[in-house]
This record gives structure tokens, C-alpha cells and sequence, in this order.
């Protein structure tokens, strides 16, 4: 790794000039250089630590050593395509499915969670010979071309809404449609699908999917209400479509107790189609698509071979197998429940000393806390969550937002996070607060803190 | 890596069980287990050796020490996203910068060629404010929806042709409708392209893009007639459109003593897009997209952010770093061009003797064998193709087929191909078709080996 040094400076001219401008910069005022990392922590080229509660896709922490072994090892051994038999595809598939529903038994793995929404796409649409695809509002799914068609958060800003998409409303029981004080939000939304499913049959198209993540994320970590799920699933199939659950973000055990986000909506409960990524590679692009017999069937029976060139490669493989070992060894979905219930009790006390804080929710290491200016209006407090955020990384704290107003905190660290790590960012957060609350009060023109 | 072993009848049991069946095997009678593998040589579970003259992705052979040193380096070291700054992406788009045109100075790095190909497709549709795109006939461009779209090699199977989609003919000069004997190929073939531009905007449409791989690999390794290409770029970019090379297939040297294969259109030539992949990573899921300043403004423009959670991340770029490296220390486009200069000196010398043999071409480390049964009419020999194959591998030499009538013979073999190896396939091939001639001579209904 004999490669030249650049100074801070130097990378940043380097990248405006070589990269994409598309291509973003967390604090583009005044971006980090980060050389190193491991676990939660980041290092810049100063060595100055920072705590990392962005990086979901560093699942099992930042440059775990077994993860590493294991690819360096199967590197030096084999990584052809999976035109050849290999064991590493189908050990990994196997204890995939372990974690599954029964149903969900097959299996085809892809480079990126982008490509496996692609390919449940073609699944749901090959297996029932229709085109319509039912999303949520505010929904994204990934940056290919077929994906940003059925995410709302882009389209609305590209191309617009295709006549094959239609949007359902987030069902966010905080301040959608039906919230906390409705009997049945669950039913309430569902129903909100199933009227939308006539509509479309009533222009003569056909559904071929709802697409939904199972805790919406961009959408800013909304928690899907009881019973939602089950019931769209059922409005869903009986209008001959299929329930693709995207997991990207929520799998593999993020949630603590749950290993997939979908079986918050019950043991009953499963998809006909799951997708996964981002942290199922603890960083290497590696994802899957999982599905049933018979919907992999009716994509058999077209005759077409699908070649994905990287895709189940066997050191791709070696490290899935190694994320779930370290998993287990290491019990990070029981430290994702404890260090995530401790998190978010610590938010909770906040919220009762800082108005701003309207909402806090989300489940394991997955949490988010809605700022706003009224908690009766609800009015997003988008200036005060960009602030907070930069006076973090002053702290040396890495957190990002979401959500349609970009006022929702977002927390998914690397599920080794620490009740210290919870302890001192909400410690940050409460002294950041406390100041804006003294010194800015015109920050969002209604004063914060106040209501 | 300590995962079980399992028999080769047990890994092909639970990969029937477990992995999507459209997802194919080479030799799906009797599959192959590869257990490992190293510069061009693969190797079974009984140890058994394979020559390999399948794996372009292996690009400076199977397992190389370099890359596998490079990748567990800095996998140790950090694996972020490109939302921090990072020396590795900008040197490596500096490095590729380097070997192209001083016009295609803006990089975007993704993950797979389908993945480059759709952003491709986006950047072109998002400058030039149109949509149609033009491919050529038998073109396979990726998986993705969109790009099944594109590639007529897929649709013809699957949903069929778009109306946004155009097909213009294969610049086959062996087959196709202007041949060697035609006084200008590359002009006529062009003129095609120009003939089906004006068709379009009698429709009332608009040409986006022109896609094109430099060197049709599906299509059967046809060589694109000179002058073709910057013609169609003058045809395509007076009606508002853009010429994208794909090169996932042939970029990198794979030519010798061309690093892209575009540059076989002239010095002057250069495409407004060029997308990579296959051999970038040596196996590594690694690609990107090249292209102008003015074409990466227009995108920026939309002010959309362009994210791809793995792409350009520390550990592809410091393979693909490695990967450059490897190739010059070792001389390996040297290598391409005198080994392959060599095997086509062989294969034209094996024509002489066997009629089965129509056609020897393609450049460097890329080339085709077609068969036919009668070189007048140029029918496919199918099945001499297939059985070649097959006896090929009895022998441990892995070749494939491809074309439309799957009868060409493809050698894209890892870049560390030797003079060896090259005189043992012919040597190979020679006694197989003389056996088929001997012994077979009803195999494709008409003789084979006599005309």
C-alpha cells in the first residue's frame, strides 16, 4: 500500500475535480478526511476520533479482523463467478434461509441493494404479469433508473411520477393521516392501499408489488403501525400483486430482537419477496434477493438466464458467512436491544426538558428523534436538526437526518455502539440543546424550546 | 475459514434447492466444482487442473497476491463510504484519467458494468433532454431493467422492444449485410445508424444516446469496421445525442496494445460516455462510469445527489490501484498482444485445415472462432460449437460460445495467458475436430469439414 499522501486540501481539489459533483459530501462546508476507523470510531488524518452513528453498513463495526481474514483468505483461494459449483453460495443461502420464513427459500445474491430492488421488480412483475407498482409516500428504493420510478423522495424531483406508479400514504402515526389517538392506524392505513388498489383497477392496470421498507427510513424511521403490514399484504394479493419488503437498511438483526424488521408485524407475517444489503457485507457490496419457489419459479420458466458478473462470488459469500459468525460470537442483536433501549430511554428524558424534541421512536440501533418548533403544529425543525448536527461534529459526533423536512436524527451505528457511546451523545445533544435554546432563540423563527 | 466441506453432489443438490435456477451453471449436464484457482488455472475438488479461457473478470489472474494484499490492507485499514474524503478514489480516477482522452475527466464509481451502464443511460438522458436510445442488433448491455431495455439480446425473449428503443444493424462484416468485400464497411454500416435517426425523428422522437460495446461480445466478438464509430458519434451527437462506449468487456488493456478498445477507431475518436467493469476489480465488484465535464454538470444540475452506498469506497479503489499496477509491472498488455497475435496466427493456421472454421478474429486476449458447416452459406455450426465445448473440458480446457447462434468460440482468457497455453488449445482443438470430421461427419446434417 505504498500510496502517495495527499494533504486534506489536495484530496478535496482532486475530488471536485475528478468526481462527480453529484456525488455529496457529509458537511460539504468543510468535509472530513477519515484515513482509518474501527468498531464505532472513524480517525481523520489528524488522528482526531470521531464516534460514528451513521454507519449502518459498518454492521458488526468498522474493519472487524474476522471479516477481513476471512475475505483476504478465500481472495488468496477462489473468487470466480457462480457459473461454477461452490460451497460458500449455497452455505451462505442455507443459513440465510434460517433466519427466514420457511417460504422465503430461494435465494439470488447482487453487488448492491440497488440491484436486488431491481431484480424483485423483475421477479414481482415477471411472477404476475403486471406492471402497476404501489409505493409509499416518500419512499427510496435505490438510484437505479427503475427505482427512482418508485421512489417518491426522487421522482418528485426528476422525471415525476410514472402512470405504472402509485403512491400510498406514509403511515406514520405521528403526524400522517391517522396518529397515536386513532383506535386502529394500522387498519385505518392499510385500508388507505386497498382504496388506492381500486383506483387503480379502475383506470384497468394491475398490481404487481407494494414496495415498502419495513421501518421507511428516507422517510424518516417510521414506525409501520400494528397489523399494517398482514392487512396490505392480503389487499395486495388479492389483487394478484406481491409484498416486497426491503430490508436494505433494517436487516440483519439492526432491530435487536427482530433479525428482520418485517416480523415486527408479527410471526404470521411474511413477505413474498425480501430484499437486503447494506450491511450485509459489512461494507463489501454484497446483497440478495430472497423469495418463494413459486415466484422464482414463474422466473425460471421465462427461459432467460440472469448472470449477475460479481454477484455470490465466493469471497462475497466467505464474508456474509463471517458477518453472521461474528454476530453470534459477539451477541450484537442483544447489544443493539440493550444499548437501543438504553438510547432511547435517554431520549425520552431529554424530550421532557427540550420542547424541540417532538418524537422519539424506532426499535434496537435503528432510532430516530423528530425536532420541531410546536409540538402541537408539528412545524419541522429542519434549521434546528442542521445545526444540531453540525455542532455534533464539532463534538466530534457523526449523525445525519432524514425525513421529508430533514428533521429527524438519525441513529444507526455500528451495532457494537457502547451505553458509554449512548451516554456521551446524549450528553452532546442535551448541552447543544440547552445552548440554542439560551442563545438562538430566533433560530427558527418561532423561538425552540418554548411552546 | 472454517466452513464445512461438502461433496460436490451435496453442493449441487442445495444449489438446485437454494439459488434461483435462472441463475445457470456452465456444463449444467455436469457441472464443475472449483475449489481454487491461480493465474489461469482453475482447480477442482479432486485437484484436477483447468486451463481457463473463460475469466476476463480474473484480468491479471485468478488470485493474485498483489490485489489480495492491496484489498486486506486497507479492509484493515478503513472502508467508508464517499461521503468523506479519501485519497484512494481520487488517485484511482486520476490513474484512469490517464488512459483516456483528456475529455472524459469526470468519474463516477459503482459497483457493477449493469450499474455503470444505467448511469449511463441516466447521464445521457438527463444532458441531452431526450430519451430514445439506439443499440445495435444481438447487444447485451446488464440485468437491470433498463438495461434489459436496451439490449436486444434479452428483450427479444422477455417484454420486448420500446418504443424509446432502437435497433440498428450488427457491423458484422463477416455475416452481416455489408461485408469484407464491401468497399467501405465502416461508412455503409454507419449509414444505417444515420437511415434509423431520421425514422426516429419521423416519429417525432428524440435520440439520446447511441450505446455501443467497442468490441460486440455477445453479438459474437465482431470487430466494429473502421471508421464506424466516430461516424455514428457525428450522426448521434447532430441529433442531439450522445455515443456511449461500453467497455465492460474489452476495456483494460484486454486488446494489448490498446487500452480501450474505442481507441481501435482512431486517435481522433472519442465517445462522450465510457463504462467499465468486468476486469476492474480482478473479481471485485467494481465499475465506473466516465464522461465530460459538460455531461456531469448537466447532471449535477438537476440538483439530485447521486449516492451509491459501495461505490468508490477505500477498499474497490485500492484493487482496482493494485490491479493497474499489476498489469504494468508485469507487462500484461505486452503479454496480450504477442500471445494473442500468437493464438490467432494458430487459429488462421487450424482454418486452413478445418472448413468448420469460417472465421478467426478479434485482437489481444479477445477473440472468436466462428463455425459453420458450409463457408458459402455461413450457417451456424451449432452444435459443433457445443461439442467442442464439451470435449474441450474433457480435456480441462474451459471455453464458452457466443453469438447469435451461440457458434462463435470465445478466448478472453485472464491476461497471463501464455504461448504455452495458447499452443495447447489449438493443439487440442485441432485433434478434437479432427475426430468430428473422422468420426461425426452427420453431426450438423450437413458434413462438417468438407465444402
Amino acid at each position: 500500500m505504498a500510496l502517495k499522501t495527499l494533504s486534506k486540501e489536495e484530496t478535496h481539489a482532486m475530488r471536485k475535480r475528478l468526481i462527480g459533483q453529484s456525488c455529496r459530501l457529509f458537511y460539504s462546508d468543510n468535509p472530513v478526511k477519515i484515513v482509518r476507523a474501527r468498531g464505532q470510531y472513524l480517525f481523520d488524518e489528524e488522528g482526531t476520533r470521531y464516534l460514528d452513528c451513521i454507519s449502518n453498513v459498518h454492521h458488526v463495526g468498522h474493519c472487524h479482523p474476522r471479516i477481513t481474514e476471512a475475505a483476504a483468505a478465500q481472495m488468496d483461494l477462489l473468487n470466480t463467478n457462480t457459473r461454477f459449483l461452490h460451497d460458500n453460495i449455497v452455505l451462505y443461502a442455507n443459513r440465510l434461509a434460517s433466519t427466514l420464513p420457511r417460504q422465503l427459500c430461494v435465494f439470488y445474491f447482487v453487488n448492491s441493494g440497488s440491484e436486488a430492488n431491481d431484480l424483485a421488480l423483475r421477479l414481482a412483475q415477471q411472477y404476475t404479469g403486471n406492471e402497476d407498482v404501489v409505493v409509499l409516500d416518500h419512499a427510496y428504493h435505490g438510484h437505479l433508473k427503475s427505482l427512482i420510478d418508485i421512489s417518491p423522495y426522487k421522482f418528485r424531483k426528476l422525471t415525476g411520477q410514472k402512470e405504472w406508479v402509485h403512491v400510498a400514504p406514509l403511515p406514520d402515526t405521528y403526524r400522517g393521516l391517522y396518529r397515536e389517538d386513532h383506535p386502529d392506524p394500522g387498519q385505518a392505513y392499510a385500508d388507505t392501499v386497498r382504496d388506492l388498489i381500486e383506483e387503480v383497477h379502475e383506470k384497468g392496470r394491475k398490481i404487481s408489488a407494494f414496495f415498502v421498507e419495513s421501518l421507511p427510513s428516507v422517510g424518516g424511521q417510521i414506525i409501520l403501525p400494528r397489523g399494517y403490514s398482514p392487512k396490505v399484504a392480503e389487499y395486495v394479493r388479492s389483487a394478484g400483486g406481491v409484498f416486497v419488503a426491503d430490508e436494505v437498511q433494517t436487516g440483519f438483526g439492526r432491530l435487536g430482537r427482530h433479525f428482520w424488521a418485517f416480523e415486527q408485524q408479527g410471526e404470521d407475517f411474511c413477505p413474498d419477496i425480501v430484499t437486503m444489503g447494506k450491511p450485509m457485507g459489512n461494507g463489501h457490496p454484497l446483497a440478495c434477493v430472497a423469495t418463494t419457489e413459486e415466484i422464482a419459479k414463474a422466473f425460471t420458466d421465462n427461459g432467460v438466464e440472469y448472470f449477475n458478473t460479481f454477484g455470490g462470488n465466493p469471497v462475497s459469500c466467505a464474508i456474509g458467512l463471517a458477518l453472521l459468525d461474528v454476530m453470534e460470537k459477539e451477541d450484537l442483536r442483544g447489544n443493539a436491544t440493550r444499548v437501543g433501549t438504553h438510547l432511547k430511554m435517554l431520549f425520552r428524558k431529554l424530550q421532557s426538558r427540550h420542547h424541540v424534541i417532538g418524537d422519539v421512536r424506532g426499535v434496537g440501533l435503528f432510532l430516530g428523534v423528530e425536532l420541531v418548533t410546536d409540538r402541537e403544529k408539528k412545524t419541522p425543525a429542519t434549521k434546528t436538526a442542521d445545526l444540531l448536527v453540525k455542532r455534533l461534529k464539532e463534538k466530534r459526533i457523526c449523525v445525519s437526518t432524514d425525513g421529508p423536512w430533514e428533521n429527524v436524527i438519525k441513529f444507526k451505528p455500528p451495532m457494537c455502539f457502547s451505553v458509554d457511546d449512548a451516554d456521551l451523545v446524549v450528553s452532546c445533544i442535551d448541552g447543544i440543546l440547552t445552548d440554542l435554546e439560551q442563545n438562538c432563540p430566533d433560530l427558527e423563527k418561532d423561538n425552540i424550546g418554548r411552546d
